[in-house]
């Protein structure tokens, strides 16, 4: 049975006219102003997810929770974030399941620890590190606000430092200097399991390929991920879009193996 | 603690030399046969994940439990199926967590599946369908050489009929005419919640949001993913490999809104 | 041996700071205004392309004869312009050769004849058609720009009129309904000879396509051209700009057969 | 007035089944043999470009003169080729014209040679260099076949060795070590001249942007372009092809400043 929209959930308020989305935490009294008109929070409270809504001046909107997209994409940044297009390649990369323990070194603006989180789900837990303490709280105020915050422990950590966690799942590094985090991750890592990590550059990539492969990781593979948004529309046809996102970064994975 | 290796379990075996990999479900006696030497299944069985191991001819494999998207690529294929460039975007679009009830329509081969059941975890559900059921039958033995066969429900179905399932969190349809299926999708879904889809052409892809659009979905968006494997060799430098998969699909997501 | 610039030349002036280019027609007593200072024209004429120039703020330009693409970007638009990306992959799908006689209908901004009209040289001929009027004095206006006017012919033709122009070597189109160009264009056409075409949609490309074959063209092809600009730099590395053109759209060739 | 197809000509034949090609020296007595059919060249001599031609087993064929991009890619092949979707891009980047003269170092097959030679005409000229002889050989073959070696003048040449060429308009560089050659095409180069030059890896691409900077060329640019060939059907619909080339090179342009 579907749960209605309560105070204190973040909401996300798409406006059908050109698909901008909006995204509030709803309290009591509260409005957000559009450039479309105005639409206080009581009017949605009590009703259900998808519900029409018209604003002040009578354009029409809908409330949704947000999907983790765009919770990813609506996180307050203090950092270049991981892009969901690349974040849908490191799900299957790192091999996500519920119940895993995850290190993520590099939690930048914690849009990819929402996701890590949602998918480990309540019986798994996120170890994340930064070396900015002021990116982490951040970032757990973004987790926070998502209430994902008891699957995730954060901690202020420098990149070649150990990583406090064994047996681990999967790795994740999202770092400017991601090869001193390698031999760390070598050593939180069960046998056999992987890491992951996003560089900007060739010359890091090529940098990052020697780190693995020297700290013992194997199954090496980079690609870059391009999404293209396609225009439908019914009178005019089918095209790509004009603008693209261009690139965010190189994906890399590998898997830790054991000497025998 | 780290889970050794286990007769009856599916195992990946990575060549070292050239990259390709095998897999194998491990039995008592089995022998697995490559064009560069012999490995006895005994010989991994009680090892831990990750463990080197030379063939009879001296080369050198590693044995690792298969990640999703190799399970994906795996499977015994009695159709297309869904690439994990485009899987990673749809588990995103399809906004999966633990516990979560999926439909799925167009079973196929079980690809997608696996997927699905893997991030929907034991307290989660799949309810899946398809018009034939010799598809069916493939896609479950594939599931269950993967051990997920308690979270998935199968039956045949045809393209338009009602979905036996109330209030899902999230539909994915596969399917030559995905038309067919957006009614009892949305019939089918929880208010608010996520449909999901992969079309080959762009008239179909014109087709089905003219289907959304008139059944009562909002926020459409299609994209295509295009992954670009990159050579990364430490004395030849960084490139794009040489060849490349151009298109597999167009991906489609929307979400249900409900009449006020 | 190298010609100095001249009174009544096109120059582009490239600002080093920022790649900016700017471009002006020389003229006595003439002074280029930009956001980094002044330049006189006065001070360009007489010396060589490629020679530096100082602005009066101290920043560093340099002055080249605009190459074609720069010529094409740099026209006066009244529509959208055929880009240097496609431009390329059309020069050799109609086959250009010097003294070749091409005909293009949709004259629009007169970039793409700019090119045309270069590589068929003085020995060859532009026959460029437009439905609109003042489409075309834009177009000749920036064709007498670049000193090419001579090799031009042009005039007002709706799109399903005859070409007055018998065995062309090659046609272009570039029309909203490029399919009732297609009948003129095959009568225009030497046997054998090339069509090209751009359209900005799947539907188009599939109707254009019925009116080739219907025509008594062969060897349609279709593609769509990307291009990835790289950011090279020495310390921080190469990787692709952020951002990119997305789609322009679907180019297109075959070939008149005759029948026998 | 269309002229009949001659002994002596290169002549591409076109399967309509599967658009497969074939390209044959028309010669006396000469016979096609496909593996749908023959054809006798005699019945193709006197009839015109794009003619049908039957072969013995009843497979249509059309008979085409080759465009450039189709006797660049029938070139026989010593070396990886410049491609058409590169070689596009190249002739803008170059800004060639008829009676331009035209550097290349680096002949290889010729391919490239081929499309430069066609476009600069008979009054222009090419002069094309390549440190070794049997490639030169090789390339000077192909371009015999195709009528133009009264445009080419080859040389053997060591890749640091001064280009005995003066005032040039364009140089191109299609070498391993491309950086060895850009000080003699500065000084080959008249002012103000683009080089431009493919390279493979992004570590070739960053040492030849520093070797440009630093003999003196300014606007440097680098793309990659990619070509997506697009399947156009009427019943089934329109779709990229499922296969493409994920990477030939890295292009460079720039041109030859002056100092003051």
């Amino acid at each position: 049975m579907a749960r209605p929209l309560e105070y204190g959930e973040a909401v996300l308020l798409w406006e059908e006219a050109k698909g901008r989305t909006f995204l509030v935490t709803l309290e009591e009294g509260g409005v957000l102003h559009t450039h479309r008109g105005a639409i206080p929070h009581d009017e949605l409270v009590g009703r259900p997810e998808g519900t029409e809504i018209l604003t002040s001046t009578g354009h029409r909107f809908f409330a949704f929770r947000p999907r983790v997209a765009e919770r990813m994409m609506k996180v307050r940044r203090r950092t270049q974030i991981v892009y969901p297009k690349d974040a849908g390649w490191l799900v299957l990369a790192l091999d996500l399941f519920p119940g895993a323990r995850v290190v993520e070194m590099g939690t930048g603006s914690g849009a990819f620890t929402v996701l890590l989180a949602q998918l480990v789900g309540p019986e798994g837990r996120i170890y994340t590190f930064d070396r900015r303490e002021d990116f982490l709280e951040n970032a757990l105020s973004n987790i926070a606000r998502y209430g994902l915050l008891d699957r995730v422990e954060a901690q202020v950590l420098e990149a070649g430092a150990p990583f406090p966690v064994e047996d681990a799942d999967a790795v994740f590094l999202d770092l400017p200097d991601p090869w001193l985090a390698v031999p760390p991750a070598y050593a939180a890592l069960a046998p056999g399991s992987p890491i992951a990590l996003i560089v900007p550059t060739a010359e890091q990539l090529k940098a990052v390929f020697q780190a693995l492969e020297e700290a013992g990781f194997v199954a090496l593979e980079a690609v870059e991920i391009l999404e293209r948004k396609i225009l439908v529309r019914q009178r005019e046809g089918v095209r790509p879009f004009e603008r693209m996102v261009g690139f965010t970064g190189y994906l890399v994975s590998a898997r830790k193996r054991v000497s025998s």
